[in-house]
């Protein structure tokens, strides 16, 4: 998030930070991730009411930081499509962990089947979601 | 991070966001977890740079979501001692995480036979942290 793109340290959480380090865009990844969205109006509905000049920022730097790529839709040039690039669904083990560490120390919406299903079966989780984005059709509906 | 501590929403990645979700929140977890730094001045020494300011924020913060514990040195009133809580050593598997992806989409410093044993022995690592939080004498060197 440095605007002169000089890194703090070399470290690899710092790293990390200066690309997700904020309190939206790991909820912009959570939407392309587990709730499939994928158009800028979709992000907008996102109940924790994310700001569109915020929005917009986010997936710029997404797409800068080859997490997002940015596609025209195919039969209306107005509209883009967002999705996870490989580097992008290989944040999922991340968000898997925050949910799973949530769950244990916070009151959370979380359903007891879906954190069961994080907890014990995490490969076929992520292996379900590098398949929802690798063999994804160019347009969704 | 809100100052009126109210939630955006129940869903644990935006909670857990509302907790960490910044820029240096996490090197302080780091810090603490992997770099055995208990003092403020410890802290300070971070080479990212951190601010007093900043620091002092996010330790206050770091204590009052029951992550971090903060007491007197045994020997020396004016200093305080920082440590993970057993919610604050659960972070540990994020981090982790954290570190794996960096190290495999960008250029960092992480040391290879550091990352093959995140990688490869991530239980012992997580029960290596663990133990060195839960057995740690009151006043550190």
């Amino acid at each position: 998030m440095d605007p002169v793109n000089e890194r703090r340290s070399d470290c690899p959480i710092s790293l990390s930070l200066e690309v997700f380090g904020d309190r939206w865009t790991l909820l912009v990844i959570r939407d392309l991730m587990f709730k499939n969205r994928r158009q800028f109006r979709d992000f907008l509905r996102a109940e924790e009411g994310i700001a569109s000049n915020v929005l917009a920022d986010r997936l710029r730097r997404l797409t800068d930081a080859g997490i997002v790529t940015k596609t025209q839709h195919l039969t209306d040039a107005r509209r883009s499509i967002y999705r996870l690039t490989q580097k992008g669904v290989e944040l999922a083990p991340i968000l898997i962990e925050i949910v799973l560490w949530a769950a244990r120390h916070e009151r959370t919406a979380a359903p007891a089947e879906e954190l069961a299903q994080l907890r014990d079966d995490r490969a076929h989780v992520i292996a379900s979601i590098r398949n929802a984005h690798v063999g994804e059709p160019e347009t969704p509906t």
